[in-house]
């Protein structure tokens, strides 16, 4: 049976989830490949702690271009984070011809477009399945298992610490800060949670999302992302009262004059598949245009979900390795030279229905103030509800679904009614997608 | 650009459907791939209809083996169905090394693993992603996107006219006859239903998810397959009020001394994804021991969600056929000298908890003998509820829920309580399953 020789940069929680797999189903997985693994040479900041873990047989160094550079070591694994240390150090795997895994969805995100080019220069891969949603084959199913389809949108739970957050707010009736102090408790959510809560994280994976969707660069600076830490449950409530659930959703979407690119809060039907996605889990809904919607779910974190997704690209990576670079999957799905130049779209640009909810004197003249504000900017109303608040507060809510129009309309209707002199608050916006 | 060139057998519903996904995503795919499709060659019934559709350049063939033998096919798509004339043809396309792509359930699940063998012998491919789930890429997942784990269940809903029959009989209270001949109006039936309401076509399909996750030889002959068309409203209802909802499901597991393959209608908790999954959709429920669970949902068949499978796995040979065999994925995921004889398990071995209706005479004693009955054959008790009966007839439902049991003291013990001489018909009976 081949030998094949594997260098681990990185042996945290990921790491050694990694290695504990590999271990246990090691006589499956020799099954599948015809090969055997062998955890060769490994990276780490404590390397007594990690020749513990690892045993005898494996080299431990200190800096991670020696994994890469040890002539032992035929593919290199990153798990080490960040995009600084691991962009030199892909930088270097590609360049000596070594195939690279990698779980570093910022590392994608930020130098993917740098890394893929000097890989398909060079003839070398550039596995990066762990890098979104986790457990999840789901950019398998984007650039192999729906590669007969144009793809026409993606909307995706892809970050479980909100989804956890989210499902806490609505199911116990929490507030914001305390579900997120119930997923710090438990590990969902780190100590500085911003990345997370103001969608960044999912952001970064809707970049990669949506290139390997539609044959784009890598753009996360254009993804607009709104994250939940203005959310209530008032809104949770009231979206519940008229059958909807409220997900962080990562949305792109092919339209005739560009791409939508952008993560918020957003109202879905609670009959939607997508509605039932609780707790830290992860789902990415699919739409194809010869397929139609489809649906992905699973555990978008953790150690072993991610080792599952890594072990799998390995597998990929040790099956392709010996082919020729035309048997290779185009890293961002897409032959390099037909990758597209249609622009992301801005933000003003995208149409959406809207959710609102804005507390009022209760006096005459107040409903006929807003209505008469959003007709001034074409926004056409479909159902209005006046609803008693629950709270002590003065006021009561009124809650406006809109029909579609576009957000630039929204923002100037909202700044509007902020004004009103009636108005306790701006009012609280969300935007609803059916699926 | 490179021209590959396609032969096509079957000019029928997902034939026509497979060539205007391809003019109509010409471009896109050429931009996936690198390579340009175009149908060569054809074959159908009706020649001069099919040449109508194709266009003078489709060289159209009444012989299906013509179309594998023309020298100018490098691809064939096998989309006529049965067993008989598409395994000759396959075996000739093997023969010739030509890849072949099919969405031949009823082939693959028969004759696969000859076929199989074959294709491995010559270096050849068989790709038949659009045999199971249609749409949905659940080969390639279990093949190759969790191919890091040791798959130790799968449970899918894989067949929607089933599933759409159900979602009428419990959304609209519906009888299955009635259910029936609705599906068969809205062509989701065909007139002779049999195939799917026995569960047969569920299990042809889980013969070969099973073969795919464990690394078995195909064996749809051990299936254990239950239809729907015993199922009553009552029970449908019954499961709904203690929250659950009823579901065919095909099952498979690992298990220290075997693998079960089971079809049956299943009773499955209503806040499962599994649960939320209506009308003629699929999905598939796959429990990895890294990744834990994952879903994937999508239509299950249709002519585009069918072609868009058959299409994905065109794109894949297109990319492989010049690697050398090693790149290949092996048809059965696991390498062919590696595939297990560890058995299936008899229906009869096979541990569950069950749901129970038992209509009654409303008299004394009839609850302790059948609590006796059941603790004779060492079946225990979960919770056991009297139910008001919604129509006219006489006597009352017990309903029992009980703990795990084997399938075979569950058999023994219906057996016994039907003679029972307060009882009006033999004990409704439904497995239960906790996901």
């Amino acid at each position: 049976m081949k030998t094949v020789k594997v260098g681990l940069v990185g042996v945290g929680t990921v790491g050694r989830g990694v290695v504990e797999v590999l271990q246990r189903n090691c006589e499956e997985i020799s099954r599948r490949t015809g090969s055997q693994i062998v955890v060769v040479a490994a990276c780490a900041r404590d390397v007594e702690k990690a020749t513990e873990f690892l045993g005898p047989e494996v080299k431990v160094f200190n800096d991670p271009l020696d994994v890469v550079r040890d002539d032992n070591v035929d593919i290199v694994i990153e798990l080490i984070g960040g995009t600084t240390t691991a962009r030199t150090l892909l930088l270097e795997a590609i360049s000596l011809s070594k195939p690279v895994v990698t779980a570093n969805k910022a590392l994608i995100a930020e130098c993917g477009n740098e890394l893929f080019a000097q890989a398909a220069a060079n003839g070398s891969i550039v596995a990066y399945e762990a890098a979104v949603a986790g457990g999840i084959p789901i950019i398998k199913a984007l650039r192999e298992g729906l590669a007969g389809n144009r793809i026409d949108s993606v909307a995706g739970i892809v970050n479980g610490t909100t989804n956890f957050i989210l499902s806490e707010m609505r199911e116990k009736g929490m507030s914001f800060e305390e579900a997120l102090g119930d997923a710090q408790r438990l590990g969902y959510a780190e100590a500085d949670p911003t990345f997370d809560i103001e969608g960044i994280d999912a952001g970064q994976k809707l970049a990669i999302i949506a290139a390997v969707s539609f044959g784009i660069s890598i753009q996360p600076e254009k993804v607009y992302c709104e994250g939940i830490t203005k959310l209530t449950e008032a809104d949770i409530l009231a979206a519940e009262e008229f059958g909807y659930r409220v997900k962080l959703l990562a949305i792109t979407k092919r339209r005739t004059d560009g791409f939508e690119m952008r993560v918020h809060p957003t109202l879905v039907p609670d009959k939607c598949v997508i509605a039932s996605v609780d707790g830290p889990m992860n789902a990415v809904l699919v739409h194809g245009d010869a397929v139609g919607p489809t649906l992905y779910y699973g555990a978008g974190a953790g150690a072993e979900p991610t080792a599952s997704a890594v072990i799998s690209d390995l597998i990929d990576v040790i099956r392709l390795q010996r082919a020729n670079a035309a048997a290779y999957v185009p890293h961002l799905a897409f032959q390099r030279e037909h990758l597209s130049d249609v622009p992301i779209l801005d933000m003003g640009e995208v149409e959406s229905s809207f959710y609102l909810r804005i507390r009022v004197r209760d006096e005459p003249g107040v409903l006929s103030d807003i209505a008469g504000i959003l007709a001034e900017y074409a926004v056409s109303i479909e159902a209005m509800r006046q609803r008693e608040s629950n709270s002590n507060d003065e006021g009561v809510d009124i809650v406006i679904f809109t029909h579609k129009t576009k957000e630039s309309s929204i923002n100037d209707a909202s700044k509007k009614i902020s004004a009103l002199e009636a108005i306790y608050n701006a009012p609280a916006r969300l935007r609803i997608e059916m699926f």
